[in-house]
């Protein structure tokens, strides 16, 4: 069994091994790339489920555009290129030889005309192709989401926070009026905070993006941002209004309604398996993974235990029995119309202590014990992955109410793990009055500090540097009482949240 | 309103007209991609959740691999090198910069030490990733599936079913016997076959290929092989028996249960977005796209008809409960225990006329047409999409009984459109006697040909080049009677098929 290092010795050892001990991911040998192991991908699968009805419950479609973008594409819209030539694998042949005695070589003779970039985000050969399907007002929105994989050549990667290639959704969405767009923009952040909180039970603040923040050819970003337990920032979903941008660099004009040509409106969005990161930093323990129950892949373990043979085959039954009556519950919007997984660890060659710490690793919310003693009195013993201990435990949990009794306990360890997430993260937020007040918190306690900042983007640099803290978002909740920004005492509007992030 | 080639005219512009009218794909300004469009799309998710439960129902996970493959690992194993060299997109560098003037350039000091190869599929990356994963028979078997872009750099393509990169699914599996390993190949070609014929209503064949017509790297390939309306056979699916050629390439052994140090045993297997293109060519007609209920995106559309004010409000209001009435159908198997898809298209400013072709273009199962005068008498009008003019129409149809009748017809529908190409196929199902009746055969009708072979791949080759025609299966149910080859005369054990193909 893996050992899982202490967070409070060494945070990012502890992730690490939980990714390792959970059987999540692992670095693949190829640079920076990772390989999604069945647990990780099973929650990534569960993210998708989720997000995917609520894209389409919005009026969004699905399609699938090509992995490949040609390099004058990129170059079309001004950010963009700078934002992401830095970081893009290039394909530059399209044939490989045999090489006598060396295997095999890359065959000169196939040399692309055109270098074919592997697409870092799809905005540019996306708008390409809207080029061609918007010519009217009538064929405007068009609401299309992406799942793929995409490529940013990163130097320094991190499971599942930063990797060369990612899993990801991305929309992009085109509309006749700048107000339709934003409407779009800022429904997709809500969509991404209800995923969020009432999914991930990961409590997020809302807002924009500082300026200096931004997506590279955004007009403004927003974005959910979300507080792990070491005191640093994650961005975890980012929703862009993205103006004409895009329009005007792929030529996409419209016949509006009064006849006249217009250059379309657009938005893109999107999260990653940045989520699944998100996820393990936000609930784990150092037993292991912990996992709000609407993201579990298994819900349930059933663990019999027995000694005798004549104990076993009434104990298995009794598991099996109540496994049945557990994935026979009521479906409903809260496990996504899905019935409940449960599995009936009847492994031979595994003790009961074993087998706990096991579930326990992977995560799995509940746990059934059940035993000759308790099938003797018809009841079970429960416990909750999220709570410590024998607070964890009910026991004698009569069988026949069982199955009504753990679907209560899923839904109270989702609503506590969001509640208990966000206790954490007020708790870690802070407001410093100074800048040498300012330098103490973010180094000190890190966690969200809230700080009053002229506006400016040499201020925003001038803070990273010195501090490594970023602005991490301009809240939309918070308080516009009008200061003096901490560093150069000119005017602010409010204060902006800032944080060390990942 | 897009205007359909007829098929006897001409069954390549048809097969284009038919992508285009119903929205399903269109070519990508990037050379040989192409885009996946919402409707196309829809269909595909529909396949991917119904062989993804399959997959699950037969024990197995999913997994995520990367992208890119270090050329060294595709040169390891003799046969995949030599099968897939000649068609690989290659990375060679990792970053982009400004050119002065000339917007953006590779740039030389980002050379990679060794390229990249953007997978044609994974067994490489797969297997060396295993090697990490397999010490024991504890460890075994693995049974793992991806859902994946590859990429494989075709020089004539043709729309989903031949692009240089498509979206497939890949399972590998390992195995501490040959005998479960074989097995494994089997049972995942009886999905694929259950899946063509259940799911897509498209009869297959079902057996080995020849060995000239075998998976690079496999002992042998196991194919799902169908008939298309022009008579040329479409290669749907296939599972390969690997043996422990990948193990030995990649150094994966295991300590079996006797103690001994052994190579693992592996399968793989895929299908991809090529099956829309068989899905469309085995059902569609000239009026559009044909598509089995199963896999419908929309399974019923209800065209209202008025035009008084007056009328309109009660139209809707009866559309919309039908639509509700459809929409709480119990759930079950049949339809992946989705519910029914209903649209009502209230669309103002298109006639019925209009929307009745549109429907039609786009495959829709079931139209139900409803106006003032059905309503009068409590009853609507269906027609089901599989049959032509009058036969389609069931007039009067009560609208309290309406929902049972219209799963009745959509049930219905799945399986006239099997039996319906069942037939086709076999009309189009020969026995040549002689080289020369072959040839004729091959020539005149197309269609798959029965006939003796020595089993060489010298003869098979000759074959091709005189005829185009290939192997397609060595069908599981031919009979094992001898005879002579049709070309060199020599004993063959019984007839085999084939075909030209896609």
């Amino acid at each position: 069994m893996a050992t899982i290092t202490k967070r409070t010795e060494d945070y990012s050892q502890w992730y690490l091994d939980i990714i390792q001990g959970a059987g999540l991911a692992e670095n693949a040998d190829v640079r920076g790339c990772m390989v999604i192991k069945p647990h990780g991908y099973a929650i990534w699968e569960k993210m998708q489920r989720a997000l995917d009805r609520m894209f389409k419950d919005t009026g969004h479609v699905n399609a699938y555009f090509p992995l490949f973008i040609p390099k004058s594409f990129l170059a079309r819209e001004e950010e963009m290129a700078a934002g992401f030539a830095k970081e893009c694998a290039v394909v530059t042949h399209y044939r490989l030889k045999a090489s006598p005695g060396h295997g095999i070589e890359v065959d000169p003779e196939a040399k692309l005309t055109e270098e074919l970039v592997v697409r870092p985000t799809s905005e540019t050969i996306i708008w390409n192709t809207y080029k061609n399907w918007i010519q009217s007002y009538r064929d405007l929105p068009l609401l299309i989401n992406q799942w793929c994989n995409v490529v940013r050549w990163e130097m320094r990667t991190r499971l599942f926070l930063r990797t060369a290639e990612f899993l990801w959704q991305e929309g992009h969405t085109a509309h006749a009026s700048q107000k339709e767009a934003e409407e779009e923009a800022h429904k997709i952040l809500e969509v991404y905070r209800s995923f969020a909180e009432d999914w991930m039970a990961m409590p997020v603040l809302t807002g924009p993006k500082s300026e200096g923040q931004k997506f590279p050819g955004a007009v403004y970003t927003l974005c959910i941002e979300a507080l792990m337990q070491d005191g640093k920032a994650l961005q975890a979903g980012t929703s862009h209004f993205l103006g004409q941008n895009f329009a005007k660099a792929f030529d996409v004009k419209f016949q509006n309604q009064a006849g006249q040509l217009e250059y379309a409106w657009a938005t893109s969005w999107g999260v990653s398996t940045r989520l699944i990161g998100g996820l393990i930093m936000t609930h784990s323990d150092d037993s292991g993974l912990v996992l709000p129950p609407r993201l579990a892949p298994i819900h349930v373990v059933i663990v019999p235990i027995y000694r005798k043979a004549e104990e076993k085959q009434s104990v298995l039954a009794a598991a099996s029995r109540l496994a049945d009556a557990l994935r026979s519950q009521p479906l409903g919007p809260w496990l996504n119309y899905e019935p409940i997984v449960v599995k009936v660890d009847d492994r031979e060659q595994y003790q009961p202590g074993f087998k706990f710490n096991e579930w326990e690793l992977k995560g799995v919310p509940v746990r059934v014990e059940l035993g000759p003693k308790d099938l003797a009195n018809n009841a079970c013993v429960l416990a909750r992955r999220d709570l410590p201990g024998k607070e964890a435990k009910e026991m004698g949990v009569p069988l026949a109410g069982a199955p009504e009794r753990i679907v209560a306990l899923l839904q109270a360890m989702q609503k506590d793990l969001f509640e208990r997430a966000r206790k954490f993260r007020d708790a870690r937020t802070s407001e410093a009055g100074s800048y040498e007040e300012f330098k103490q918190r973010i180094e000190e306690q890190g966690g969200f500090v809230w700080a009053h900042w002229d506006g400016t983007r040499e201020t925003e640099e001038l803070i990273a540097r010195e501090t490594a803290a970023t602005i991490r978002c301009i809240p939309f909740h918070r308080k516009k009482s009008p200061g003096k920004c901490m560093v150069t005492g000119k005017p602010s509007e409010g204060m902006v949240v800032f944080a060390k992030a990942y």
